[in-house]
């Protein structure tokens, strides 16, 4: 089967196309290089099976020759950027909504039928049922983000009713893992580096948030394409666990061997849109079989060990 | 109080714009005469207090010098068409989800921070939850249409969040009543104007809608911004009733004095991504005072009896 996967050059989704490639699927990859890193592909590059585009999804024309004669779509590319969504409005609305109405044109345009699509806890918004399932009541959206996640997730539902197509939603809790360049993982391991005597955080640090590893992620996504067969397939992708920011950051501390004084921005959130407790129900995934393999604390370890080995992704970032 | 109405020459539109004209509030219409008819506005612009701007809302620098002033804005403007979705996918996502996010841009331009919204109960998709509140289960889309009103919802509460703007939401059944140009009571008539001997219908007819008249309608949506006053308040608007649509046209044709031979398309949908039963439960706005005046039999015939001294509007329509 030849996969189509946005986002190829990203976090989760270089780490899916090494696991289709490993499974000797056809992957092509296609990714504007804007967040993706050129290098997590280069283990892919290497096998005859991958093929990268450079391109960008607002390229309708190019992306839907990229994406002639796929068999599936991962549609990952996004902007991810959850706290900065009202320094830039526009930017969720083109780079989520608009890209995910050109991919599913592209799709239309190659007669390509299955969609699975990255989106996201954060559109559950605040809400009041904790641990959060897949039919919660009916959210209202606290962030530009989630509100985009949410118009992408109306559209690909509407196109498989309306042409056929057959989806798979996959509502993320935050990602931890090998790869990982954004998040509190990521800037604090950087802020102890420079200075390991002082550490701002954001919020009061009761912030309690919920961390799935990525390779757990992409097995859960394997999973439920291989086991759920409905027309709209929307599963919750996280761990039967919270950790406080707090606890986080002595996790950290400790792999770092570094005490320093944590100065708190204050407040239950750490920004605007920020939801200070994020937990979902996972029985959905879990009724299929899967479940993970690595712990939130032992996520935290690996990250923290992958960025040591790997400090160059700071100067690609910067 | 300055009022910005867009879709202010459509249906609902110009009925709210009569309305607060009624009130002496001062109001700007904005409408780009797509759908929208001059001549809805035309007792309203035999007033001072009323000024319009033919204008389209994805003219961003034209609709922004428009709001100036405005201290309140009812985003009415719309394209409204449900059932022909699938055939320009690109119409719901650029006349609804990105004219929605220039309004809201148009608002922080010009730091207005109140908007009414006229969303949609085809967002609930095809719930199990009937009469459905507005804290259904998560829905699935099963209309782009939907899927755009959804899109609109999550970005309008996303703003309130993130720019500190009030929105009030409002999630229709059908409307019905004067000016109503859109809809099976519209081409009903048309048809049996034609050949009173026939009449096709789209789907089995058992198909059970709900509809409120609608001056029931604008009533209910000034009780809510008069008293409802959260960040974002969200309502359904629709009657304590449904009808199926067999009944319905049997009312049209007891109307009409005619007695056609009705041919049925079959299946339980008119449509792809028609919904065969919606009935809102509205619990919610009626808690503050608000009560429909007119039943849904009442409104079919009164719908009519507009429709049949106001023929020019097929030849508008045309």
């Amino acid at each position: 089967m030849k996969h189509f996967v946005t986002g190829a050059a990203g976090f989760i989704g270089s780490n899916l196309v090494d696991r289709l490639l490993a499974s000797d699927e056809l992957v092509i990859g296609y990714d504007n290089l804007s967040t993706g890193i050129r290098r997590f592909n280069d283990s892919a590059r290497a096998n005859h099976a991958f093929a990268f585009v450079e391109g960008d999804l607002l390229d309708q024309t190019r992306l839907s020759a990229a994406m002639r004669g796929a068999d599936f779509v991962w549609h990952f590319a996004a902007n991810a950027d959850v706290r900065f969504g009202i320094e830039h409005p526009r930017k969720d609305l083109e780079q989520n909504t608009i890209v995910t109405y050109n991919v599913l044109e592209a799709m239309r345009a190659n007669s390509v039928r299955k969609i699975a699509f990255s989106s996201t806890g954060s559109i559950y918004g605040e809400t009041a049922l904790i641990p959060t399932s897949e039919d919660a009541p009916f959210p209202v959206q606290t962030s530009l983000y989630g509100a985009s996640k949410l118009a992408c997730e109306g559209l690909i539902a509407a196109y498989c009713e309306g042409f056929g197509l057959q989806g798979w939603i996959f509502r993320f809790v935050s990602v931890l893992g090998e790869r990982y360049t954004h998040g509190h993982i990521f800037d604090f391991f950087e802020m102890l580096t420079n200075d390991p005597t002082t550490l701002p955080v954001l919020g009061d640090g009761h912030q309690r948030k919920s961390y799935i590893y990525v390779q757990d992620c992409v097995d859960a996504m394997l999973t439920a394409v291989a086991k759920a067969n409905d027309k709209v397939n929307i599963f919750n992708l996280g761990t039967d666990e919270y950790i406080e920011l707090n606890e986080s950051i002595r996790i950290i501390c400790r792999s770092l061997r570094v005490a320093p004084k944590l100065v708190y921005s204050g407040g239950e959130r750490g920004w605007v849109g920020d939801n200070p407790f994020i937990y979902l129900d996972t029985r959905r995934i879990r009724a299929l079989g899967w479940r993970p393999k690595i712990t939130i604390a032992e996520g935290v370890v690996r990250t923290l060990d992958w960025l040591r080995v790997n400090r160059w992704v700071y100067e690609v970032r910067a």
